[in-house]
């Protein structure tokens, strides 16, 4: 499709993930969108856990903005089968914190290979019979698991299911689609053939949209995330196969940038992604 | 299947790759590899260039190596149309170079996206055309097309091509099995769900054999490899899955370590990859 035929994104379609704006803590990031008319977050697990649910919720409500989804849960895989409860607790608290804000999904990422562990298929396996684990826990909460595959870059310590194929594999497995969904960043799968193909059979399970762009100079693995309209990716004409595809959701601006927009005043970095929007969302 | 059913690499099915010993100017790199008994190496292009084929013809056969391929062409892809004709010139070039120093493959890459260039499916597209008019060149070169898949990490300056199944289609669509193939990386691919069966079908199309491993801390994008045994690749049990195939070629370790092994005498890297082999390859 010509992308010149997708508009841009409208303003109360901008969701900017407070990991963003990591240089700041929870209520300052917060009280920052809300200062830039921005109405919607991904609120960041950790960023949760320092503030506290009362608090952040309170936070939340003061300034008008919606919690869509926390992030990220999951990483689910380890050496030993001893830790399985270990791991499947954490969820279960990030779900109900998770609940307690008003968030509707848990963006959940596998995990990677554990220190000595290099038998991928193995940890792909413990990631899905752990993730089933999880189901029941979700329903209850009210809160859906929004299952991310992660660039292959990151396989190694983030997440052994890599592509969108792997994902809708593993929801068709599961067979929980009341529960559980797919979360789609631009960052891990702008490099996959045939995309837009792809994007229509997920369009059904989307939960979540991430978009930031890719560097070509990008120095680290995880950290280095670019400015929409700064690399490689072409969010306008992806977000065009998702809006075909039926998906009318928010469209998530999640930037890991230790090198950069986390060094940069927050201010700067919501007006920048305002302004991006216009041409590259 | 069980990776201790794989014996050790025989000695003479280890290949060393030039480009690891980056350190060394051509005739250096090969009498390293002599001293050793090593036989085979993959002839590194900006060596063979800087040399010349007549010199480098000379230094092969006095060490008694055998140049099993050139690396890298192909780096087909380019911003405008105008650049075909010294693209293909170029690989023209490096096939007859290839004919005159024995190699009957040269590994070939797509190249990734030129400065300004967002759109991926074009320029696949165009990578396939180019290979497609390289074709009769190769054939009566006689020497064959090893198109290599790279990790999506390097989607955007080295291949658009990332996969084995993308690969393969490609092989599909080109119908030139005499004069076409596939290099194999595993630091490249082995991050893929479902390898053994892709593995599988990759066989008999097999000309080439890369190995390296991927470092859980790698700090660069491309120059970063590591050492077999000292990531997370399992490439004993990848080579057990080639062999299964019908595989019985040699491997070829192809380290590019700014960091580490780049930086170290060359007779110190050749023997780390012969104690290596023993029981990572």
């Amino acid at each position: 499709m010509n992308t010149t035929q997708t508009a841009p994104l409208a303003i109360n379609r901008l969701n900017i993930h407070q990991v963003t704006l990591n240089q700041c803590n929870f209520r300052e990031s917060i009280e920052c969108l809300s200062r830039h008319g921005i109405r919607e977050t991904a609120v960041w697990l950790p960023r949760l856990e320092e503030t506290g649910v009362a608090e952040a919720g309170r936070i939340l409500r003061d300034n008008g903005i919606v919690a869509t989804s926390v992030c990220a849960g999951g990483l689910l895989t380890s050496a030993g089968n001893a830790e399985g409860s270990i791991v499947l607790d954490r969820n279960r608290r990030w779900l109900e914190q998770a609940a307690e804000i008003g968030a509707t999904s848990m963006v959940t990422i596998t995990g990677g290979l554990p220190e000595g562990v290099r038998d991928l298929d193995s940890m792909r396996a413990q990631a899905l019979e752990r993730l089933a684990a999880l189901i029941p826990d979700a329903r209850s909460a009210g809160v859906r698991l929004a299952l991310e595959p992660l660039h292959p870059i990151v396989c190694g310590f983030r997440s052994v299911i890599s592509t969108l194929g792997e994902a809708l594999d593993a929801l068709g497995q599961l067979e929980s689609d009341d529960v559980m969904g797919i979360a789609f960043d631009s960052y891990a799968l702008w490099w996959e053939v045939s995309l837009e193909e792809k994007i229509r059979r997920t369009a059904p399970h989307l939960l979540c949209v991430h978009v930031s762009d890719w560097l070509q100079d990008t120095s680290d693995v995880r950290l280095d995330r670019g400015m929409p309209g700064d690399g490689l990716i072409d969010n306008r004409r992806i977000r065009g196969w998702l809006e075909q595809a039926g998906f009318s959701g928010s469209i998530e601006v999640e930037i890991f940038s230790e090198r950069n927009w986390w060094k940069r005043p927050p201010d700067e970095v919501v007006e920048t992604i305002i302004d991006r929007s216009r041409q590259h969302l």
